[in-house]
């Protein structure tokens, strides 16, 4: 594929808010920096309005919410959406428990997302399939054509662009479907590796039009899982190493690569 | 040592919910992932009950609580009990601060734990010693005897496992003590490498009966120091590079390098 | 420079207490460790005041901060004032909201610190200008004439020593200022950089005499800029490496490196 925003992100820095929970934390910014990209870490309830206002994305990561995040999260999602700032949702677990469905309920009904990111338990949760009835295996094993449907569905359903992660991604805007066939299994063993994609999105869509969300957000999921393809070369199971030829590599990717590796085609 | 609970751990995938410290959340959901196991972090007091449900262990680490984590640790370790889910505490630094003495008596009171993990100083002062009278050299040099009477009495007057660890591990059911002469200094120099072991034993024995959590803990302990030592080749003080080395090491660690290395016996 | 803190450090291993923020918790207990220092995170109100008993210093850093930690800062600030304890002040993002001018406000004008450190733009507005006027690019290509003065001002205005750190460093007692010429553009992209900074001159005032806090601090300026210069031999973009290689060179910097790499300079 061509790369078009990857060096709007380096030459223009867009500052990512991440709203985000306290495991990735630290990954997050380290990634968005080493992309080129500016991290900006808050959850203050003080200031997340506010942040809105210089911020060219906002992220909202429900990994390990707690009902006083929630709130800063509806009214940063909400001052964002006024202000014209991309936000991204990734629903981490929603359907763990009763909360966390409670709360992405809210989100959903009050802030308008332009991207939700998750795997595909998340996705079909959003879509109102009990996913996990059909057995963990599928989601890795899975059927394309299911998965495809799923992204096409939530993204249907909250006039979103849906990127559904996993061994191959699935992003939609509701009518079309690309999927990329990229990556490595050794980001399901890397804590916050999906967190840290959200966050990446965000840089990408921070240097994009509204009109071009889609094509930013196959090329942000491009990006990443080519970095990770190239990051698990002549790994196994070495995820320490893995996480730092990733930061390596989010730093150092280019277009000749992302050209050369990249797998995307329409479904 | 014949490996028998690590093989269970990659196959089975236990669910560890963490209830930890800011400093550690990422170190320890990496190395549970890394070693086999599936992290769950969470000490939202909305859903940390329901999370027993489904949890195969339940961690309780004590290192940045405040009294909103304490109320939710009561309520999840209750809960766990409840549900059989076997709870270890990490009473990281009880003896530093008033606060955290009260929050463990608590603690204590009114959960049943199946294992205590802690080092020589925080298992002193769980036995009513006061350690540091004694000097902090004594907590590294000190006398094999000595700690291993502490890990017995802890473990009897709690009717538990006590995991005392340190340049050598000292685990005791409060009839019997094993002690465990591997790992490295260098787990000093990483901050979390204590907290990561209390949720390692937690994945192995989510993966045991209640009347083997003593064979589970001592081959969590063995496993972790081994993998320690094997991390800890031919460096010195290069603690990054260590930490690293040490998340590869949880996840290629097997049957034969701990039949090979682990020096396990009774004292 | 003749290296006289860093072997006091290591042989007297300081407690350096950290109120810092949710990103960087992990990468600076590591980096204290490494040093030969001893991390003590807590913002748990209930203890804070306690901790100045037995710590040597005591880090404020405002990064993510909220309501409740402004509070247990300004109890544990005036503890540590109390008892003799000098506390660093790392401003971050201050520039950024007005919550954030609110706390540096009330920090400022309830506690006494030693040290205040912070990039340029954030030392600009302790010293009342408006540094983003003046384009980002000004604070990396700046005119040193100017750096100066702005540490000189602020260390003036708030009676104690001023940290200013970027591609050069400039350390002002009021009086004096030196300039520290070396160091990494890799520190930018690694999120806590600066904050970790703030913990390991933390850890150098933990060991020396009030009156040689400003020696102190160019000293640890100096062992953390050639360590970073050091660990960024051979790299580019790579700042998952970078990262690794830098708490391993904390861990190795020796008086020799020191000697032949550090250059301090009067300005």
């Amino acid at each position: 594929m061509q790369s078009h925003y990857l060096p709007l992100v380096r030459s223009q820095t867009p500052l990512v808010h991440c709203m985000t929970n306290l495991v990735v934390t630290n990954f997050s910014a380290n990634g968005l920096l080493a992309l080129g990209a500016s991290p900006f870490m808050s959850v203050t309830p003080e200031e997340i309005a506010e942040i809105q206002n210089f911020a060219q994305a906002l992220l909202i990561n429900i990994g390990t919410i707690n009902e006083t995040d929630a709130k800063a999260m509806l009214i940063a999602g909400k001052a964002a959406n006024k202000a014209g700032v991309p936000v991204v949702l990734d629903p981490v677990g929603v359907g763990a428990t009763a909360f966390r469905q409670k709360i992405i309920k809210q989100l959903l009904a009050e802030i308008n997302f332009a991207v939700i990111r998750g795997n595909a338990a998340e996705i079909a949760f959003l879509a109102g399939i009990n996913w996990q009835g059909k057995g963990v295996d599928a989601v890795t094993g899975g059927d394309a054509a299911d998965l495809s449907r799923l992204a096409k569905t939530v993204a249907q359903k909250y006039r979103c662009i849906t990127a559904l992660s996993g061994e191959i991604d699935f992003i939609s805007d509701g009518k079309n479907v690309r999927q990329i066939q990229n990556g490595t299994q050794l980001f399901r063993k890397v804590t916050g590796s999906g967190c840290l994609l959200g966050a990446v999105i965000g840089a990408f869509l921070g240097v994009a039009q509204p009109a071009d969300y889609f094509a930013a957000s196959i090329e942000a999921c491009a990006v990443y899982a080519v970095a990770g393809e190239l990051a698990a070369r002549d790994l196994s199971r070495e995820t320490g190493t893995f996480a730092i030829n990733f930061i390596n590599r989010l730093g150092t990717i280019d277009a000749l690569q992302l050209a050369d590796k990249a797998r995307i085609s329409e479904i």
